[in-house]
């Protein structure tokens, strides 16, 4: 077996921590998507930041890959071991370590998810508000830069994250950014490993920032006839200020499937789900200025969700549309496309995707959080049809042409992974050999995530 | 003459762009603070990005530094060519290049300053509100991750800078960021290079992100008996969640100051001057629930700068702060210190730094956003006694282990130029030289602003 000499001697200090059954490499070889498996060699468990500098180091002696794991929710096959090694498991470094509620900022270990830390902070009157809908951990939507339905008014996990302690491909143990708010103190690190994708750190501690529960919560839910007046209807109320919490777009499909596996009776027509937050008096005036929006759009009727429980189902409803498009075709696999554009350029970018998705015959809902410019085709593939991975492919590709030519970017959120390795140059032209030469520079022998984000032979 | 050879051929294409008399060189050598002047070899003034990439190639080639100049008003020596070779004067690359309204962004040159930008916005009905105080250059306060007064509701450039345009230390262009509002595609370059002080590239273009133009505007000064009571005001008010656009604290030092230098009757005492921007109900709204928090906390009269002209005669005082400070001591010098912690750590930050300047026998008016936790002590060096420099030195090592020990950071937005280098350290360990190493990833010759930030040959 490779890398035996790396496991025997991670074993003298991890004991069963370190498994090298197959069943339990193979729920690290798993991915949300169409990536094939991937099994790494072992899975370790570590349970300190000690550990996982050992581990390191020791891998690095020994030329063995090291990918983090988080909670295996992410769409880009971020977490797949694809050269083998180790798939460093680190939910068990699942403690808050610290809720400094006067600063509103919380010290986090990477496996904590933020249902958990949410759970946690409840009686503190404060909240951490990214939400990319699975229930991730910190330390995953950290290294992929997630971001969610509350981008829009919180920002991402490069807004949110004040400071990490990271464990380099060496072995040693570094801390970047501080509890202050700000820093000008040299190059930002910490801006640098949120978004690394586990390829130049590993991540063992953040510090979060945090944000108040708001006074006050108003969601609702309305259909537009056209998809133009509800990505118009977005444009007007960012350019009016409206601090929106969330502003989500479905289209007619979206909302289909959303009647089929929730029992809702929306019209099948595309739809905006919005959330303000703030006092009585701010929520309700967002929510009456954003109506007058609405109906100068052409809008229908609002369904607001006025108790906490209606918001849930809302939000759930929302959450659960991957699932839910899966379920809706079966023996499909997923392949989620994840462009990003200026908002003067949002309503072409849908439209064209539209029509390219209907023309490839590939069943596609389109859903996203449109307030930010960024929006998912959902491309449901016959798990036994190859054609249609390649129709589907190709429908990416054009769909990243597409948000470069836009204006844009080819992953809002989801990152690049094995996914979006190819469309990388595309993007940032030479631009991506600097990454490369960020990626020598700090992890020489390349062992950490090997084959994700930058290709550093080139 | 050193660099003769580099000199020359940059002659042959930037002709009398490249200045060599001694008072062009003289002008470039000055700095606002303390720092012994440093004599570029030469001047170049580039007009395109073409120019610039021709420039530092040509340097490249020949081993001679290039050192970036926006409007030379850092406080740290950013700008300084310590070690010679070329003064890259960036300000005849001053053209806003485009404003997109509707995605509410602005392309513009380096050379750019805000209060430029903010004049050819005016018709717009958006802002460009990241507010140093000096009307510095925008690629100069990209590249020292600048902020001031604004920064508690707007974010500091970091949060504003989508997308630069760089040339890289051997000559290549590369484009970082996209009209996007928000990636996930790779590592943030952007990022990187914003706050880099020119080590890593020459920043040629900035795509800057705009806001909207208040709708109501109120500010005004409150006087404290304590700064005690001041300080807990301002935590109060973040932890309320009012949307402060600006929160400003000014010490009795500082408000005897502003008296002397614009003929205003501030009792002599701390003050806070704040701004609410807003709709008309919102900023009356924020306005009044920060007026019931200071009488809580037992702050004094309001004085509201109602009109457009008392509020800005109100922030012309706050920005005049330096050279107020400045003459208020004949034949001084100011070495000024950036202090940033954790809002909870600012009142024991403040009382200590205060009495151990106090204890020294310099003048040190204290002032600061304390919004952010920031604040700067403006200490008043006689220019012609050594030991005056030498003990405020010591003033600022003992500021910056403060800071640190208070959970933040030695310098909230100055940066680290040559000021700050020898601080670094400490307050990054082993991240330091994960910064060098970035460094030499990038520029391996070491010409681009050599002698900032880090340390390349440790």
């Amino acid at each position: 077996m490779p890398h035996d000499a790396a496991l025997a001697e991670l074993t003298t200090f991890l004991g069963d921590r370190l498994a090298r059954s197959k069943p339990e490499r193979a729920s690290h070889a798993r991915n949300e998507t169409w990536f094939p498996e991937a099994l790494p060699d072992a899975v370790a468990y570590p349970e300190t930041t000690e550990e996982v500098a050992r581990i390191v180091a020791t891998c690095a002696r020994h030329g063995c890959p090291v990918t983090a794991w988080g909670t295996g929710t992410s769409l880009e096959g971020h977490a797949l071991a694809i050269r083998g090694g180790v798939s460093l498991d680190l939910t068990q470094m699942n403690r808050v370590l610290e809720v400094r509620a006067e600063d509103m900022q919380a010290v986090v270990q990477p496996g904590v998810t933020r249902e958990a830390l949410n759970t946690e902070l409840r009686a503190t009157g404060l909240m951490f508000p990214v939400d990319p809908g699975a229930d991730a951990s910190l330390g995953g939507m950290a290294a992929t830069r997630a971001s969610g339905t509350t981008a829009v008014r919180y920002g991402t996990m490069r807004d949110n994250v004040m400071a990490l302690e990271v464990v380099l491909a060496d072995g040693r143990v570094i801390r970047t950014g501080s509890g202050a708010r700000k820093s000008s103190a040299g190059y930002d690190l910490t801006g640098l490993f949120v978004g690394s994708e586990g390829t130049l750190g590993i991540i063992t501690e953040l510090t979060l920032k945090l944000h108040g529960q708001p006074e006050a919560i108003s969601a609702a839910v309305c259909a537009f006839d056209t998809f133009d007046a509800a990505v118009m209807t977005v444009i007007a109320t960012i350019q009016m200020g409206i601090p929106m919490a969330r502003i989500e777009f479905v289209d007619e499909t979206t909302a289909a499937i959303f009647n089929a596996a929730n029992g809702t009776q929306l019209p099948e027509k595309p739809h905006l789900m919005v959330e303000f937050h703030g006092s009585d008096t701010s929520a309700a005036e967002d929510a009456r200025r954003f109506g007058e929006v609405v109906a100068e759009m052409g809008g229908g009727h609002f369904d607001w969700a006025t108790t906490t429980e209606d918001r849930n189902r809302l939000w759930k409803m929302r959450h659960g549309a991957y699932p839910a498009c899966i379920a809706s075709r079966p023996g499909c696999m997923g392949l989620v496309t994840d462009m990003c554009v200026p908002s003067s350029r949002l309503a072409e970018a849908v439209r064209e995707t539209r029509a390219d998705i209907t023309a490839s015959g590939i069943p596609g809902p389109i859903l996203g959080h449109v307030g930010d410019g960024n929006f998912h085709a959902i491309l449901l593939i016959d798990r036994g049809n190859p054609e249609e991975l390649k129709t589907a492919k190709a429908l990416a590709h054009r769909m990243a042409e597409r948000a470069l030519r836009l204006g844009g970017t080819i992953t809002g959120e989801h990152g690049v992974g094995m996914g979006k390795k190819d469309l990388m140059a595309m993007e940032h032209g030479e631009a991506w050999e600097v990454m490369a030469r960020i990626k020598r520079a700090l992890d020489p022998d390349g062992i950490l995530n090997p084959g994700k984000v930058v290709e550093v032979n080139q």
